[in-house]
């Protein structure tokens, strides 16, 4: 209908966002416009100043709006270990364990062949020179326990140790809580390889 | 983080947006930031012209850019025969059966006391106007056939019955608990046809 032209453009912009489809689109932008207007307007201006404001780290690739971000700012942060992780949530989710204090590596992605994503995208030649500075004397794998995080650990581990670099990789094994009687085989076969 | 304010800002703007919790929402600004600029933009522009453009109907409250809707403004349309529905979502479900030729009211929500909507926030005095203006010679109540949309339909055809005015209500064809937006077309046909 050419007379709500505005709202179907938004219901269509809507739909860009991940794990939107045009059911939530069309209650997204009737849940805006009947009950929060200011909502709306703030959520314009909070992707403007974000797009315009939001950039990569030059040294570990996550978001900052600095030219380097905050945490490879930090003296206080061992330099001498690097953690690649896949995403800044999942950089979020070690910090949140307060057993790393080193330094990061954020792919901001995975590879992912079927979907065009190669070593490229992710800035594997940048984390080659990154860990060859000669101050990381360790890069620790923190991708995903997925069949991509796997792939993607294993593309980057060779790399780096064709380069004479430190790798290790997070340990597989029992998550900390469960019982074993409910938890899956192969993370019991894991946790028995990689026993210590 | 201080360098990341923009980020954390997106990510609670977005957060106000139905259905998205915390994690939803860092994965549409990670998502946006990094794969789609071009799409956080555009989404940024159709907020603004949304809230700028977008307002209701004079005559029957739904969403148009217009003062009357291009529905209500149709001449082909049969005046004497107006539908009341909660949403322009469900307005749509009914268009889409083609077995209905009339006029519509939206609601704009249903009756739903635990939250603190009345009948004046659903315009039911603004209805009673409507209906009331001589040429509507049937009010058929569609909206939804759950508990709210039933009380809703209830305290609105008591209303309506008192000034004297002929008011229907959807068949059960209709299969209790379901909304309209989602119910096949032939089930939302029969029940035009069969309401009493
Ligand atoms: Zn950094
Ligand atoms: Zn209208």
């Amino acid at each position: 209908m050419s007379d709500t032209h505005s709202l179907d453009a938004l219901v269509q912009a809507l739909r860009r966002l991940p794990g939107v489809g045009v059911r939530s689109a069309q209650r997204m932008a009737f849940h805006m416009l009947q009950h929060d207007r200011d909502g709306a307007q703030l959520l314009a201006r909070s992707l403007q100043e974000a797009v315009t404001h939001v950039h990569h780290c030059a040294l570990c690739h996550t978001f900052t709006e600095g030219e380097v971000c905050a945490t490879c700012l930090d003296p206080r942060r061992d330099a001498t270990k690097l953690a690649v992780v896949e995403t800044p949530a999942d950089q979020a989710a070690l910090e949140r364990t307060g057993a790393f204090k080193g330094r990061y590596f954020v792919l901001m992605g995975k590879l992912s062949p079927l979907d065009g994503v190669g070593p490229h995208d992710i800035g594997v030649h940048k984390l080659i020179d990154r860990a060859s500075d000669g101050v990381v004397q360790e890069v620790i794998l923190a991708t995903n326990f997925t069949a991509e995080g796997e792939a993607t650990a294993h593309v980057i581990g060779q790399a780096l140790k064709s380069r004479g670099l430190v790798v290790t990789r997070l340990a597989r094994g029992v998550p900390a809580g469960s019982e074993l009687e409910y938890v899956d085989l192969g993370t019991i076969a894991h946790a028995l390889v990689d026993r210590r």
